[in-house]
């Protein structure tokens, strides 16, 4: 065992070496290239204000996009697809993408520009909330018995993608950027949203159907977990490269895994001998109050760090004992809510911002398959290689790979990023929409090809309830 | 009873006819007053923009106000206070009037003006879904059982306050008006804001009191319900008036009639039949999302109307069998993430714009005890005294008019629009908020000495839920 993990280990270092060297070759490269010189404006940029009457507007946009999207998804869950599908489609029809082109006052008066701050806020707090409902109910317990094999997994299904993204960033660079940022940065950018892997819906599409508390369910949950706080981390980095300050984003690398090891070591024991003296009756008013506000101290804790608030609300989830009585109650109590409607708002953002109609001719819709199949490759063939060198059989190898690759919200939340920063163009942000869309759509009709029902899988898998561990 | 009815309708004909006399009669008067020269300019504007970071400080400002709500709630709950006046002090203490004052540095950290917008947005959408929760938790059977008893001793407490306060703008508007407003704006202004009850404060302190399924229970929250239609009403009035398009305001208070006849007379119906048939087993992810759509959409009318949303939140919540198990469910949903996390942020808001410290000298002082003195003068006088002449007993007269001087929350969002047009000045403002306060406060102990305890209640009160009807 110990011989296996030092094995590990130095496999790992490796892979990482390599990454880096690779990743250098690539900068090396790339740094000669020039950016496109017309630059593509911000969407919308160009539209005029609309008239002020911002809560008429929210709740207007709301109402649209919760309806659409449960239309939309009653129709996609014909074709096994996560409700998820239908809202990200039903914001981006609401956006310029379509009601824009079709009916340009309709979208304006749904979703006049005038709106999107105030959509953004309930559209943060929707995703902080989830987040930190998706945290509350991880079972961290099995995470840490699999831990090194679920490490090695994912961050090679980090690894192989980062690269191919770097690759891809020679082609892409001197067509899609939207100048004012170095090759690197751009470069650094791709590498990142193409290493995504949607934590919050492919924990949906594993409760939908029915295989998160499962033994792949838990692992593929632990490894987009690490996933994403790999991902932040490294979406900070380019965030300080972006600003020309890499011992900065070196120092929130730091701080965000000090940050990690304080919540486990130091707050995870506190909180586990704290709910059953305070709350021995399940959760009160004072202790709901009392986890919001952890919660909320954690978020600006992780967006001090200079990583998303949303990591600091799922770790505070993460720590708090999944079983527990407070844990299910509360998870009950926000899920309903945050799910039917603050998190359509950031779908409706979203849309608002994605315009597909951007992609125009033969060539750019080649680059958009280019880069939906480099991103599978990458997240699906990174996953599945590493799953089988770490003893995993094909079959949950391949679904870990197929799960991996979904990249939904989080990919959203991360372009959103990339495109309020300017690195990415709104093209190229259209373009990986789609790819982010393409995944996810892909993962389910693949996942029940691979793995028909729950009650198909063998019993280990599904007895992965009664491992559970405080 | 016919005969009885004629004359509660003509009396009621009478005391309108009366106020609108008396309205005119000030106005004549008031209009050759002065406004004051100084101006002060509102509260904060001086104050340089803080460093960008909304999310961080809204998240930052939420966990601020909920801590120390729940801490204040706490310790006035020991002397039998709602945990509203934790909260709304917690937001004061938060703002300039106290640690504005002593740590302006940390004030300016915890609560930035920039913090503002969103934190006006989620307080917005805490209270819309606040009061859709308060509507979905009304029992319209009763008050359609006692209905014109209700109206009468409803807008009898309108009437009193009303005038009252249109006589106080006579001394207040050359001293405390903020100017460029005409007599007549800052007078009917005024008399609203006399005129105010804070019905979901209201159903708060019935509910911790375990008396909001009797009669004097469900009699208040009726009377506080028709209070509010009727004061958004007025209130659309003051901003059509103080925009100088009084035809625009009785179109808005047309609409506003039609649209509650409408619900009440078409909608009601409909969602009584549909509920048993779409769901018989109880909310569904559908149904909850189709009630949320339903509820935006009849904000989103209300706010097109010219009144709040609030109100089309409320009337929806309304329409909806308060009985049926979707109800239930749907209120149980909401509370707890709606009470503990969103109207924070509206009172975090509130407290942001109080500035208790404008209010300076004895003769300010003086005019701030006035205003408390003539509020609760005409609230509980008028309630009192129309309850007596309904029928009602001294004992339950006398609640139900210390409970109709609660001003709670409502009050601080006219006071909030008020100040948003410029009507009253920062320093009025502050007066108001320590009048609202001052009622809230003092409802819970009148209303304790008059009824020491639900057990004592004659069993006719207790037996009320038994009288619900769909």
């Amino acid at each position: 065992m110990n011989t296996s993990l030092i094995r590990t280990l130095l496999g790992y270092l490796l892979m990482i070496a390599a990454t880096v060297a690779l990743f250098f070759a690539v900068r090396g490269y790339g740094e000669g290239l020039a950016a496109p010189e017309a630059a593509t404006v911000a969407a919308g940029a160009s539209r005029p204000p609309a008239a002020s009457h911002p809560l008429l507007h929210l709740l207007l946009a709301l109402a649209a996009v919760i309806l659409l999207g449960r239309l939309l998804g009653r129709l996609f869950a014909m074709f096994r697809q996560p409700p998820v599908i239908g809202e990200v489609l039903a914001g981006i029809c609401l956006g310029p993408s379509l009601l824009g082109r079709l009916a340009p006052d309709v979208a304006h008066f749904v979703l006049p520009d005038s709106v999107a701050p105030s959509l953004s806020i309930v559209a943060q707090l929707g995703v902080i909330l989830y987040m930190f409902v998706v945290g509350l109910e991880l079972n961290v317990g099995i995470l840490h018995k699999q831990g090194h094999v679920t490490l090695a997994i994912s961050h090679a299904s980090i690894i192989v993608p980062f690269s191919l993204g770097a690759l891809l960033a020679i082609w892409l660079y001197p067509l899609l950027s939207s100048g004012g940022y170095s090759f690197t940065s751009f470069a650094l950018f791709l590498s990142v949203s193409m290493s995504i892997t949607a934590f919050p819906v492919l924990a949906r599409i594993l409760t939908d159907r029915g295989l998160h508390k499962t033994d792949l369910g838990v692992m593929a949950l632990a490894c987009a977990a690490i996933d994403d706080v790999s991902a932040w981390c490294l979406l900070a980095l380019v965030v300080g490269v972006a600003h020309s300050q890499v011992t900065d984003a070196l120092w929130v690398t730091l701080l965000t895994l000090s940050y990690i090891v304080f919540m486990f070591a130091v707050v995870r024991p506190l909180v586990a001998r704290a709910v059953p003296r305070f709350c021995p009756q399940g959760l009160t008013p004072g202790a709901m109050a009392a986890l919001l506000v952890g919660m909320l101290l954690s978020a600006v804790a992780t967006e001090a760090i200079g990583i998303h608030a949303i990591f600091g609300a799922f770790l505070f989830g993460a720590v708090i004992p999944h079983d527990s009585q407070i844990a299910e109650q509360m998870s009950e109590k926000l899920s309903t809510l945050v799910t039917t409607l603050l998190l359509p708002a950031f779908f409706a953002f979203t849309g608002m911002r994605t315009e597909i109609g951007l992609v125009s001719g033969t060539e750019q819709w080649l680059i958009c398959l280019a880069i939906i199949a480099v991103a599978t490759l990458g997240k699906f063939g990174g996953t599945l290689a590493a799953a089988r060198l770490m003893g995993q059989g094909w079959r949950d190898a391949a679904s870990l790979g197929v799960l991996m690759n979904t990249r939904g919200l989080m990919e959203l939340i991360v372009l959103n990023i990339g495109l309020d920063l300017g690195i990415i163009s709104p093209t190229l942000f259209a373009m990986m929409v789609l790819m982010a869309l393409a995944t996810t759509i892909a993962t389910s009709p693949i996942l029940h090809a691979l793995i028909p029902s729950v009650a198909a899988l063998p019993a280990r898998s599904r007895g992965a309830e009664v491992a559970r561990s405080v």
